[in-house]
């Protein structure tokens, strides 16, 4: 399944902030056909380092997408029933616009004068690349992590527009350490002086400050548990410590290889755009009161957590269940059990695939019968 | 109590590497009064960032020591009956020999030539220092986190030196996970390039990377649930959010008052040891066999854990009481309920004191009828 990618192009989008971004482009992806009634769509949400390639075998690329487990014919998200779209999120570097982009207005890249945007942001360019596909309901926005909070904020923005949302993995509100850990990347990145406050773009990037970010990344990605399993304490490639600084530990290697693969793919200044709208995103919009925001909303909910996840931990995931409930809202739960941590919604798929499968199916059943 | 700090020196140590350091100084600070048999000197191993400084108002800086809440009169470690001392590890950079002293041979220095250490070669020296004070036996060694560490390998290396010990908030070897926080940390501090790779005495320090290194340290310090109730998504000073990168929540900071403030005392070079130290201790030596390690052991043991100390979890301090019981050893566990996550034993001392108490005192009454 060779996919190509594809770019949508509005006139402007109007900012949270206060902020217009003019003109805006944003990159997607789709898999399997639009049914003539056009009610078989599904939107997928990618988490903060995803791009538009969930799926396939990329066209420029060769490499298969980041969710390829969950998305195809015969998989979770089932290509030949669906008609899957995921696009890459406002603020991204893999096509969509954002602080690498060039600013028409200068003829230079953004960088740091880039708007700042939320994930409400993200939800309405979405919405625009929605709209021009003509279609006018969505059976399914679905996602892990930040592509979680997107999946929420569908379900609240445009409640009319999704029959069911599947967020996975994720929260209504950044805790004080889901912050903290994303300003400790934030600091390692400004910290380094290739940075150049973001003007780095015909220089080398601030490839030591993104790769430092992206090994505290992988540490909250993984469970203590899996990092034992795939690591412990196995040296690297010597019988004995070499009473040195370099590598010894194979943990070590990982992080520093993952670290400098990062760079390669990923533009520093997104980093820093996107995790502050991880940050800002609170669905309760600083009133501590979810109820609230899910007081109007009609669409049916699978929320998943994994029991091993401390990233995004389950009690996460059960406030927002609770607040359903309470408002007898259509909402099923499931904390699956994983050893992988945050990590498993895109690793330890077979009973996550099983248990999509079966609310989609619902869902569409549901649709056809109203 | 005001105290002054102290300096032992030695011709020179013998490391576990096979290099020796020569000469050694070891800087320490002592509370109460030596009996007259010797026989009721507590020694105090300090954490990672820590320093001889324990107890007291110190003389130089006019600061209460890092655990004056559980040494003095009538706390837990009683000074009015303890002889309790304190000394700064081999490798730190509060008046004990380090990657900061001068090297005699060159007389710059050591930086980067200062030789590779283990906690081991930490309780060596402080051996020394017991020694030269004429104590041929310490009532307890007790300290927490590496300190802990410290009080595990004494029991070890000096069993008939030592009546009791109190390993706290520790572990017998780092996982996985604790190797990776720890390297994110050395990797922070090697990627500015103001560390010049180790070479930065004579010029600024790599005060960037160090601060984030300092950063991630003190989200590993704290609970998730302490970090919610201290900061939660409390702005700063603002009502709303500036949409820049600014700080904008309490907790983005604290952290960077933190890791700034951390800086001007601690010594880059002795984060990279120190460190490396940590992640290299496995009382096992590798064979995953900890009940050979401790099957000659006859210490008394206190292993005290806290329930949301994510960082050196309970299931690790666990690891040790069940081998030390299978032994028929004499130990006494305590899994004490805490919020403050890893940083319990150092603020939560209540309940700790307590036990520390009356097992102290149990200790000495055994000991006196021997």
């Amino acid at each position: 399944m060779i996919v190509e990618a594809r770019l949508a192009q509005f006139d402007s989008i109007a900012l949270e902030s206060g902020a217009t971004l003019s003109p805006v482009e944003i990159a997607y992806e789709t898999w399997g056909q639009l049914d003539t009634l056009r009610s078989n769509a599904i939107l997928i949400t990618h988490a903060f380092t995803g791009d538009a390639h969930a799926a396939g075998i990329s066209h420029e690329t060769g490499r298969p997408g980041w969710w390829d487990n969950m998305i195809g014919p015969g998989k979770a998200f089932d290509t030949d029933h669906y008609f899957v779209i995921c696009s890459n999120v406002l603020g991204g570097c893999q096509g969509t616009t954002g602080p690498g982009s060039l600013n028409p207005a200068t003829g230079l890249p953004y960088a740091m004068s880039f708007p700042v945007f939320t994930i409400r942001d993200m939800v309405l360019l979405q919405k625009k690349l929605v709209d021009s596909l003509g279609i006018e309901c969505l059976l399914c926005v679905a996602g892990g992590s930040m592509g979680g909070m997107q999946a929420l904020e569908w379900a609240v923005s445009y409640p009319e527009m999704v029959r069911c949302v599947i967020p996975i993995a994720t929260t209504w509100r950044h805790s004080a350490q889901q912050i903290a850990f994303n300003e400790v990347g934030r600091q390692a990145i400004m910290a380094d002086p290739d940075w150049c406050s973001g003007d780095y773009y015909d220089k080398k990037p601030p490839a030591r400050g993104l790769s430092v970010a992206r090994m505290v990344g992988h540490i909250t990605y993984m469970s203590d548990e899996s990092m034992r399993e795939k690591f412990g304490r196995k040296l690297r490639d010597k019988e004995k410590f070499g009473f040195d600084f370099g590598v010894e530990f194979e943990v070590e290697s990982y992080l520093r290889y993952r670290g400098t693969q990062f760079v390669s793919r990923f533009d520093a200044n997104s980093y820093l755009y996107i995790t502050k709208a991880e940050d800002y995103f609170d669905l309760a919009n600083g009133t501590g009161q979810l109820t609230e925001a899910f007081r109007t909303v009609d669409t049916r909910f699978l929320v998943i957590s994994f029991t091993s996840d401390w990233l995004y931990p389950s009690y996460q995931s059960q406030e927002i269940v609770r607040v359903l409930r309470r408002l007898n809202g259509d909402v099923a739960y499931c904390d699956l059990q994983s050893n992988y941590g945050h990590d498993a919604f895109l690793v330890d798929v077979a009973e996550q695939t099983e248990i999509v499968r079966g609310f989609l199916d619902s869902t569409a059943r549901i649709a056809r019968a109203a």
